[in-house]
């Protein structure tokens, strides 16, 4: 069983349904939702009660494999033809997410090339094998990155990347996370993490059912807490990773990165190895999705606190440039600057 | 006539009560309130009705006349023990305002000098010489650091320093309200200022009223903006300025300065020349206030974003060392660092 209390993302005991945690709920309610439709998972992922890239992919995988269960098909040829077409309609719950895509394609590939017999039994194997290999991927990172640790730092953090966006221990927060089990006493400064406190609602959530001594703080309050030597590493995931090693990740990062070389504080940044994309020259090559200005506001949708027709500039992402990162730590490997991806 | 349709402090036509605009209701609501008695005083500037410490000041003067109209008294020994009562009354409401009992101070001061049948106009008149020494100050700051400013030029603002917390024109806000009167196109960039909001609800509105163009960021965005080229300057008022040139404002600000530094924007604190305490050397004697978590996990009080019982860190001011502040712009003069105001 590869399954924890708290995994986002899980395949039914009895292997008819995709269980979820509602992400949307947290941290008010701890809520599982058992999924079996289709529809019901097209929604899961639309409205963001599965979120975060690695813990998509993972979902897709095993929706896959319980919707295929579902199917009565005359032949093989239409079953394959059901099958494609469950994979486009969960593929467009969320278009742009790579990781959404890869694994249908995934999925859909391996039941080929199992043929129509086996198809279904490939399908569960393969699911699970997805699920695997991020849990995998996340503990190698978790442990080199916990090896530049030392027991007591104070780690700030940006956002979430920690096991609801992905698989047990995540990224970002996975050496915090593998740490706590492994008797580290780290003292987090949790960045809320505005505009949609990802950090506040999801980070801070994680930290402290682990055990972890959080300190939740606006973002704004980081340079106070760095001179004061409260905080001796930042620890992030990431999005996008260029072949020079510039950085796409949520909007703040690169503040935050800024201010760690101020003080003199190490800035690592966590991800899979296949975050990085070789065919991205630089962070200039990188475009910045900008949303809407609700976002700021009306406070998480809650209430107004901003002039009525003000305009609100709302980039989700920054691109931190590759100098100011100290290391990057992937499944493969801790990397230092200067970075060259293009040669790997 | 002083007054202009947006000061947050006047006395009204009559003479007879304390204007104020209720600033716990911007920006959804401009309302203003008729202040006759001292019960209504105290609980505008408990509740934060007026705030900025200019401000509270300006309040406080012309709420001393309008009370002192009100005293039936006896003789000059009953007229000044009321009077003295109403004082210290007025000045319990937020014991921790430096501006509230130095203008009352002032106000009984100059009552007592005017003797008893001279006191009530002289009142009268103290309070509006308060009003337009505040005016003068304010014009001062903001057209000595508008010559530092260039027409077009993209301003990054953080907190609230315009002319709601003082009068008309403000300090940190001063040069971007006088500029737009005076035919310069700023492009003004608005911390939304964590957690209280103070840019998104008040500076975003004044600027905006103003005719400046206004951008409202998250204060986790500068970065990205200056290093994209948008940001030619840093604006900010502050609390309270050491001997040395450091300087306590709106936690955020340390921040603010160090990625000015990064970028090589200039940083600029603008601030009546009062505000500098030599009697406090440098940052290091500076307390730097802490106040409860809820104003992080309950958003402006509309919702809970965080883990019941979560650890909260929320300093509301922060230090900022001299040498990050490009200069300091007062009513006498601008000063550049490095900074040395125990001889002055």
């Amino acid at each position: 069983m590869i399954y924890e209390k708290y995994d986002s993302v899980r395949l039914s005991d009895d292997g008819n349904a995709v269980v979820i945690i509602d992400q949307t709920l947290l941290p008010n309610e701890l809520k599982y939702l058992r999924l079996e439709r289709a529809e019901d998972m097209y929604e899961a992922i639309k409205f963001l009660r599965v979120r975060g890239a690695p813990a998509i992919g993972i979902f897709a995988g095993y929706a896959m494999y319980v919707l295929a269960k579902q199917i009565n098909a005359d032949s093989a040829e239409d079953f394959y033809f059901r099958l494609d077409r469950i994979g486009k309609y969960l593929s467009s719950s969320r278009p742009t997410a790579v990781n959404l895509s890869w694994a249908v394609r995934r999925q859909t590939d391996r039941a080929g090339s199992a043929g129509y017999e086996n198809a279904v039994e490939a399908l569960r194997a393969e699911s699970v094998k997805i699920h695997e290999e991020d849990i995998a991927t996340c503990y190698e990172i978790s442990q080199k990155c916990l090896s530049l640790l030392h027991n007591g730092d104070g780690v700030l953090t940006h956002c979430n990347a920690g096991a609801l966006a992905t698989s047990r221990l995540g990224t970002g927060l996975g050496p915090l996370l593998l740490g706590a089990q492994t008797g580290y006493a780290f003292h987090a400064y949790v960045d809320e993490t505005r505009p949609l406190l990802q950090g506040a609602r999801l980070t801070a959530y994680e930290l402290k059912n682990a055990g972890v001594d959080v300190n939740l703080i606006c973002d704004n309050m980081a340079a106070h807490f760095m001179s004061k030597g409260a905080i001796n590493a930042v620890l992030v995931g990431c999005d996008r990773v260029a072949a020079n090693g510039d950085t796409a990740n949520k909007i703040g990062t690169y503040g935050a990165a800024v201010l760690a070389k101020h003080f003199g504080i190490p800035f690592y940044v966590c991800c899979p190895f296949s975050t990085i994309d070789v065919n991205c020259a630089s962070g200039a090559d990188i475009v910045v999705e900008e949303r809407g200005g609700d976002e700021i506001t009306d406070l998480h949708f809650a209430k107004r606190v901003a002039p009525e027709g003000v305009t609100c500039r709302n980039p989700s992402f920054d691109v931190t440039p590759s100098e100011l990162v100290t290391a990057m730590i992937t499944e493969r490997g801790i990397f230092r600057y200067p970075y060259d991806f293009s040669k790997i």
